[in-house]
């Protein structure tokens, strides 16, 4: 997931640097290019997946019959099983908007949250599994900790134990990697949490939210929309979770 | 560009907070919707200006007649001059790839230097010049010191002046925003450089070439495509920009 590539640093000496690689990732669906992301290498399929279930293409797993990420470099294809209903059209919609009235903040949650209805209750973790949790995604950090160059995601189960940490240069490629991972292992996910190493942003809840997480905690800050969000959607949003501080903006932690 | 809102702290007291406003922006084109891109919200007509210059689809400035962001919230209309010959398709290259043959790092290149050429010559700015900026960037970053939410792009003079400086909740918005800042002020930017506060990727690369930079500077750390795609069109890259500190990774810094 990362090179070594030389530099020359402020005092004129040349240096070796590791390097996080990215490379583009072009996702076909049965013959047809859907989507090019540049990602870091590796988890290709589970990119794949998540990428399909968050953007609302699929489902379900069971829609997915194969994903070849072996015989052509840099591609992931994906055969759709039989029984699939797919929308491609979905895809298209970061691009052209169908909308012919307003947009805005509002429109775009309803948007979402129209397709996705919000979770029944609130989801609650207690603030000692929250405290502990940054450490365990650091720790799994690998290739951050050489390069400094990649964002981070991992599922936690309610009492703390990492299910699945993921790293890539694109913020959206770590979510979509553990909720691909997520989705091919079969779990629910209703009562675990996403933690992201950087900001959280509409997108990452509302990925989230397609991959059923009822709570999502962030490092660092969190948008406008993201609160709205997960206000409108009833999931918990933790942000600036810096031990032993934290800031919660929906939902509540339990002591 | 921000808001308060209220949040509960790790100890359980209600405290407020500054949140970074993120909104969507539909860009449309002679009435045609072509982009929607979630961003804080100011200088729309700039952001406009420079994503359709970086994406390619528009050349000059003598393309745009008008950017209308007055009439419709969260909209920026562009009538295009009669003169104008722009390409809608290039604006679907991240989502649909027409490419029939191998993607990869080195296609995704030559995709864009096929279209924009290598610069005739590298750029080099002194040492001194170099770790004066970020201080120049910080200074103006009055958002994020409140939010801790925000991406922020300046265009810089090679003596060290900050020519503009943006801050946007997405890094591809800041640089298109100053890049529109630019485009719209009719600047010459062959001897001016681009510092951001995050990582660079080839996005940001390939959108400072659009924008006729020859130099790109940054706080944290490049991705592989980002100095492989300064390599061959003649960018200078620096990065890890922390002062005394600084590395670089395509071409040279002056003493």
């Amino acid at each position: 997931m990362d090179k070594q590539m030389m530099a020359t640093d402020a005092d004129g000496a040349q240096v070796p640097d590791q390097v996080v690689i990215e490379e583009p990732l072009q996702i076909v669906i049965d013959g047809h290019p859907v989507a090019v992301t540049m990602r870091t290498p590796g988890h290709d399929a589970e990119l794949a997946l998540g990428f399909l279930l968050t953007e609302g293409v699929i489902r379900s797993r069971d829609d997915v019959r194969k994903i070849d990420t072996e015989s052509r470099e840099n591609h992931a294809l994906v055969f759709l099983s039989d029984t699939a209903e797919v929308d491609l059209k979905k895809l298209t919609r970061h691009v052209f908007s169908a909308s012919s009235c307003g947009i805005c903040g509002k429109a775009t949650i309803e948007a979402v949250t129209s397709q996705r209805p919000p979770l029944q209750e609130r989801f609650e973790i207690s603030r000692g599994v929250l405290l502990a949790a940054p450490a365990k995604l650091e720790a799994a950090q690998s290739v951050f900790a050489r390069t400094g160059g990649l964002h981070a995601a991992g599922i936690f189960t309610a009492d703390g134990t990492a299910q699945v940490i993921r790293e890539d240069i694109g913020r959206h490629n770590a979510v979509d990697k553990v909720l691909g991972h997520a989705l091919e292992a079969g779990w629910n996910l209703s009562r675990s949490f996403l933690l992201v190493s950087g900001r959280v942003s509409f997108e990452i809840m509302q990925k989230a939210l397609a991959g059923g997480l009822p709570l999502v905690a962030a490092l660092s800050a969190p948008s406008s929309l993201a609160v709205d969000f997960a206000v409108e959607s009833n999931q918990t949003l933790v942000a600036f979770l810096r031990p032993p501080r934290f800031r919660v903006f929906a939902g509540s932690v339990t002591a």
